[in-house]
């Protein structure tokens, strides 16, 4: 950390602070500025609170230099982390599309669209057993039943199962079906469920919230890697902003910083972050371009009937054709899906 | 609903449309206008899902006409909800004044603030036993002990407790000690919580999520109050924005909307909507002048050492300071507390 | 400026940046912590861009400790900046309303609501002649003609005279006319119109871009304050966010960090801010509240007739009562209005 | 436009809704819902404001219908409009890269400079001659002298020139210089420049404004298409949002949809909308993928010295290691460059 002291602060001020400085086990390095003192402090400032620096008197600011994580930086762990969910390598050189619907409406409709997104080349099935609504009025999700279509369909097609789960407490039953358990967005900072995902043996995706900062999304990373399961794979998925066009924005942008800090894999989900089935695919190209490690994409085979998220699920026929252009981006970028 | 078509759509078009919302049970009402053709949709909008009307061919939009919410809402109930927590009324005349560490530390330090705020004129207290940090390597609270802490402070003072409840795991256990159950920003949107609480006989605070809409923060009341808990108190406590010399960004506006829109009271947290406690005081004063109900404030005895939110947290001098000069205000207002 | 080397940075890379930071005339200060090394430039850095040392190779981050603004900190000038706006004191302990229409539309609506504002209590007249419209379609303003027509007002009321000027070419034309010139939120960061106004000999109103942070609006002061000009009034009017009730987001925690920042007063734009009539009232006291030097407040005689803004626009009657309520507050600030 | 009616309006409430309408010149069509009645307006709701219907009494709210902007819609033009800037077209089959120095500094940088974009196939060159800065303290363009070196560069490499005007009296001058002149993110609203730019006889390079939304981007063109020129191109640059890893938040998702809504091209500007040196050539491909027209991109001989921006600035090297990676792209996306 560095103390940037106030501009009329005194030497006495500033022996205040390194006595402080001290007391935490610190070392204090004062540097005489032309308008200001600055303090730099020395050692691991994860384990203090900025505030027992920031609060005493003449103290103007106290500015982290460490980044909050360490388990999930690139600093920490040099490689890319590649996690095998059932078989598929996430975060190497394959470029992975999981899809399926938002939410598990019936057998019919699952199998239905398990077995043409399987054929369209997509490797993981997505579909929710489980579903965080905003309105209470509305399908909540079929619960244990939804989980029990999906390993049905996994059996079927052999795809492995992408699943939500939504708290501590389902956390044993989703494991018991689930290829790789999904934290929603509005979990992102659910702290007690990731911890409890960290004594998982499932690979975990970790979805960013929609205000979350990279820290934020990072240290919820850290949560689960520190709590021994270092299998968890990234997700953006819009962020919000005043932007109006689409239900979020999602931010690219992310990707590359994501890499450059963290080892761990990262895909998009371009169906919630533009919330618009016809921004999907020129979105999936875009995240493919700018380096994601794979897409994970809504499909229905009837949008229009579906149970939720109608407006950004793709038909088969739209996935399809997805699946096609998509794989000449996957294949300009040097992978393959 | 109003569903406008696109700008070339024929007549043909339109009858698709047209039978589209009557299968639902729904009446079509045409409107033809100069560039388009209209359609008022008269029913129940809230019992379908807009995505069932906009994916039908050559439908440009879908607008919801009806807020999304009922029982929560101005129009279900008129006059505004006065809620009892432990004696103390919110959402009448009296403007409450909540006060406390943001964690149960020990004993002494917990004693030691409920009779300082208490003195001060506070009339609850509140303090956290399960916090949710964004670090996995900082203090995440004293758990069940700090709950036996809060009622010691809550017999020896008298002041009801406010205390934040996690999951639903903890409910039960949580309401023996609460007498007034906080629901983090960060679990706004965790719906099973929300269900849950609306089971419990006893009122909840809710937090505003910090990138929450106004329907979104509404509809998470709504959860509680379609479970069967009409006993909800809002709170505004910072939305997320560009602005730097804040932590959040504390949305007064918020204030006079809910008033407008709904009929449960809504209180303000000046301590984490600036992150700033050289800013409490002005928003606090600013909070009540817009409107509030009431304020919930961090306190604690050494703020440079406390074990979590320091920087947003009054002295106990700063603390009487504050509600002197608060007091001035709720009367100018005509209101007493 | 403080450096921060990678973490693998080595004694040689660091040379390389010391040497840079003394060709630049500065000095260099190492500091070795645990696990980086930190570089802190001594001398004054608003006189060099951050990415001369940024670039450097191994460089991870350069952080700013001075703020980029001089003229316009409380540093520079501890007291408070008192500004004289024909007679009208702002930043004193007076708290001034600004009045008026936001289009001049003709002499008759001009002259009645600048009698009925000075009925009511306010200082000073607010009226737009040149208008910058989202769309090319609408009314742009009378022009010269307007401004005659607010000296008429001026004339004939005694009240000073506040209104816009949207580039340098009219510059000279609106401040033969105008007390206070007031620089629009979509013009906050024109900089030639700043500059010239640097020139004037009048005060200036510069108000807040939607998307401004603090630095960015005390830089735009500073432009103003550096040319010459020490006349400056801040005024907040609604930053942009994903907020839905309100036009923009009225943001109060922008008024004590302006004083602490800055010794310039700072006023409140409740009608802009909120874009809602309704919230104009609370609003207004809450801006009071957090300590705002002023309010500005759009007045029509018949706001669903304005040319612009209706709906945020206040009936004589409702600018009365407003007034009175206002008042209380402002005694209860111990200031007088 | 949809007006809807408070839910307890009467019919006596609507009867005066209707004449309102009416003496407007338009036509009234109610339809009595469930819960409230609606009214359906005929005719060109562009000509009237909003307000005049919103501030009736028992007005609950106005829902407009038609989008504000004509002449820039798709639906005015459906065929894409494709620009000639100096023999290059823009909005076509090929993709077209603008690059060049954030700054003109001098000769020998700029043609340096030229040549070497030249020779790595971008097709124009930017540079700044007049910069609106965000400090008054640093370099603020070369004006004039600038323009000259850039026809320089001109005459000596045959690239057509961009470069921005910063205000209407400027525009004749920059005008007899560029061959495609540029309106910066912070005069996106400037409306008397726009009208100016309007009156020229060469195409217009309109930035995206920070906090604009689509609509109001739109209406920006609008300004300049209503004035008579219909040659303009759209540029997104990132928009102010809470993330902390970029400098803005470039925003792909605003490609498809100004596609959809629109008949200009759009290019995009992954220097500015990033601010990140290290994060220009994923976005630059992100952006290709997601449909851009073209990019514009920043180069300077040494970035660590450049007069602004140098941290978005890439260095010959990196551009073309960049251009070849796009290429790869643009081929992928069945364009050419």
């Amino acid at each position: 950390m560095v103390i940037v002291m106030e501009s009329h602060a005194t030497e006495t001020d500033l022996q205040v602070v390194v006595e402080h400085v001290e007391a935490l086990g610190l070392k204090a390095h004062p540097i005489f500025g032309v308008e200001r003192i600055v303090v730099g402090v020395i050692g691991d400032e994860r384990l203090i609170q900025k505030d027992q620096l920031s609060l005493i008197p003449h103290v103007e600011n106290v500015i982290p230099i460490l980044k909050p994580y360490k388990l999930t930086s690139r600093e920490f762990k040099q490689d890319d982390t590649i996690i095998d969910v059932a078989g598929v390598k996430i975060g190497g050189k394959e470029m992975v599309v999981i899809a399926g619907p938002c939410s598990v409406e019936n057998e019919e409709q699952l199998l239905e669209t398990a077995y043409s997104v399987k054929n369209a080349g997509a490797k993981l099935l997505r579909g929710g057993a489980y579903k965080p609504r905003t309105s209470p009025y509305v399908f909540q999700g079929l619960g244990e039943e939804g989980l029990k279509l999906l390993m049905k369909a996994k059996d079927e097609t052999g795809l492995g199962i992408v699943t939500e789960v939504m708290e501590t407490a389902d956390v044993e039953l989703v494991a018991e079906y689930a290829d790789l358990l999904q934290v929603g967005a509005r979990n992102m900072q659910n702290t007690r469920l990731l911890r409890s995902l960290g004594k998982v043996k499932k690979p975990i995706l970790l979805k960013r919230n929609f205000s979350a900062t990279l820290n934020e999304f990072l240290m919820s990373a850290e949560y689960i890697l520190s709590g021994g399961n270092d299998q968890v794979i990234l997700c953006e998925r819009g962020i919000r902003t005043f932007v109006e066009y689409t239900r979020n924005t999602l931010d690219l942008n992310v990707v590359p910083a994501v890499k450059q800090l963290s080892h761990l894999p990262i895909i998009v989900d371009p169906s919630h972050g533009t919330g618009r089935h016809d921004f999907v695919l020129p979105l999936s190209r875009a995240a493919i371009a700018a380096g994601a490690d794979g897409l994970i994409i809504e499909v229905h085979p009837h949008p229009a009937q579906a149970f939720s998220d109608g407006e950004q699920s793709l038909t088969f026929e739209a996935f399809h054709q997805l699946m096609k252009e998509v794989n000449v981006i996957v294949q300009a970028m040097g992978r393959n899906c």
